[in-house]
């Protein structure tokens, strides 16, 4: 299975694809951030964000993307761009029939570190072991999207293949 | 000037085209509302509200979009949603180098009952009275796209030449 992690925002984007299954070893297949200018005005940025999106979509084809369920209740200041952001993650995967899954910061947490709670560092510490790498991926939103791909891979396998049993059957509908 | 109103959200999205210039009678060019089922996933309803807004484009051609400013302050339950829809709306307008305003509810609201606090009957019957029309549209959410057209018309024409200036100037570096 092929996950593209997608860790939601609007000046950085992280995103990261992993491929494995649930009791495997796990594989990374690529991580990077989609970065746009703190002064272009929004529609362009949305714009950019969905470029790069793009381009990992075509490079990788992942057959589930995973984003970072954004709650309204914290980070006021910056929600509404990262629920852009990630509206814009999901319109691009959802447009090709992939499916996409939700998960949110604590899940991801508790996936890879055990514990809901669990901080950054510890988070680029398991992501770091679990995929065999020489170090932490940097900036932090990297590693918290291949955080999200490994969640997701772990995270209930059955209702995956539901999922993109459904997908599948939605975009042939819309096709015919 | 040909002005495409956006009163986002996901399960109603409105829609208005006005044309005119401040200062003269404007005239409405067309109205309706962007429905997403309400059991559909989410990416999936991202992509009818970016199918029907590219419809609208298409076929009415606006030189502004001017989509509704979403805050995280209140309505806490639906803003999320609200927010991913106005990300597509901006997304599809900026792809096709239109440029996008956002107004807030209570410039909008000011603008066409002179009352930044007044009710969406007060802002039906002003619509109503602006547009010459024999009724208010229906729903709430078709009117307000309306009155956001036409406080784009009336606010700053200077900012908007600017503005489309701008955006012509990117979108001709974008291709180049």
């Amino acid at each position: 299975m092929r996950v593209l992690g997608v860790d939601p925002g609007l000046t950085r984007c992280g995103v990261g694809v992993v491929e494995g299954v649930a009791g495997r070893p796990l594989t990374m297949i690529g991580v990077g951030v989609v970065r746009t200018p703190a002064d272009a005005d929004l529609g362009h940025r949305l714009v950019a964000v969905e470029q790069g999106i793009e381009q990992w979509l075509d490079e990788h084809r992942p057959e589930f993307v995973a984003v970072e369920r954004v709650f309204s209740q914290h980070n006021v200041r910056t929600v509404m761009g990262t629920a852009q952001a990630s509206a814009v993650a999901m319109l691009c995967a959802a447009r090709r029939g992939i499916p996409v899954a939700l998960h949110t910061p604590s899940e991801v947490k508790a996936a890879v570190t055990g514990s809901g709670r669990a901080d950054k560092a510890q988070v680029g510490a398991m992501v770091t072991r679990l995929l065999r790498l020489s170090a932490p991926p940097k900036p932090a939103d990297a590693a918290d999207a291949l955080a999200l791909a490994i969640c997701h891979i772990w995270r209930a396998p059955a209702q995956n293949r539901l999922q993109q049993a459904v997908a599948l059957h939605t975009s042939k509908g819309r096709t015919a």
